[in-house]
């Protein structure tokens, strides 16, 4: 598997061969973000949520699926480097952070109750 | 920096201490990640497009702009898990399509000719 | 029930008195408008798919979806009016596109086969 | 204009004439919205901030944007359709509150300074 500092240099070179990151503003790749996490979406919307995880498993929809979570990863990675900021560690320290705050037991953050 | 790996491995444990695995299903995955997505653009929204990426290097945007990424990527992983998906071959394999496909040189997709 | 046009100059008088034009350029106001999608999909996220219809119309999930619906639908009016398009004008032909394209009968465009 | 009244008349028949009803849940309506909210930001995404604005106003721009934004306002309206939300009172209350919360003069909600 590809580490995240693998694909971040990816994009690098993916972004300066291209001349791109004239584009590269934090805001525009947010954009960018929010398109691929649409695309993702319509792949799921309309499926029932009972069967979406089986459904998405195979043909037609597993490349897709695919390749939507691969794009917004990798524009994930691409914003993060354009703030200089280490995503692995950043993720990490969340994580634990999450850990300390949600006890185990207790209900995920926003479930509106019943 | 830490792995994708051992992040997908922390969010399984983080989950499963909690009990939790049965509110993450695709669709409701998907509508997380777009509620973290939601937080990210709500720290950019008003900010000036040419000022946005030092504004967001330093107090009091970067800890909050560092925790809305992790986020997003924490349920990506979890959304990927939950899929089978193994993130880091699907998103090397994607970054070297897009290579094939954009030549260097050439525009980015999508970009309206102004 | 108030209309469009009334919104619209609802938000155009709200935006001039506190001189905030110099924010709404087109893609803040995307990211404003992602920003508050982002909050409407939070209040739904983990709810049972099933349920989240009857559970959104009572006390306490009801009144925040109610505003969170309305965020998203004034900053959509003020987006289509700092590009001068008649919102309502261009919904009734879209809608009328639509029809003409899925026959009844049809699936949705979008759904994957089962 | 057409009127929310109207549009939401509108998609009920198209919905019905379709049997599409059944696809209408809250969740799935939502990631159909984000889906179209998708489609907008990719229009918008490497566009100068400065000159979105102009450019958004011709083509080839300007029918994808009239397109894209109204499909986000037939999902929105659909939506508070489903969840039995008068959506152009809930918009007027909202704009109210809104206009009594920010006094005139007043930075935006979620500005960082600078």
């Amino acid at each position: 598997m590809a580490d995240l500092i693998e694909l971040r240099d990816g994009m690098r070179s993916f972004t300066e061969e291209r001349d791109w990151s004239r584009f590269h503003d934090p805001k525009s790749l947010i954009l960018a973000l929010v398109g691929e996490v649409g695309e993702l979406s319509e792949l799921f919307q309309w499926l029932p949520a009972e069967t979406a995880q089986e459904l998405a498993n195979r043909e037609p929809l597993r490349p897709r699926a695919e390749e939507e979570i691969s794009d917004i990863l990798l524009y994930l990675i691409r914003l993060a480097d354009v703030l200089d900021i280490d995503l692995g560690d950043a993720a990490e320290r969340k994580l634990a952070a999450s850990s300390q705050k949600h006890t185990p037991g207790s209900q995920p953050h926003k479930v509106i109750p019943g």
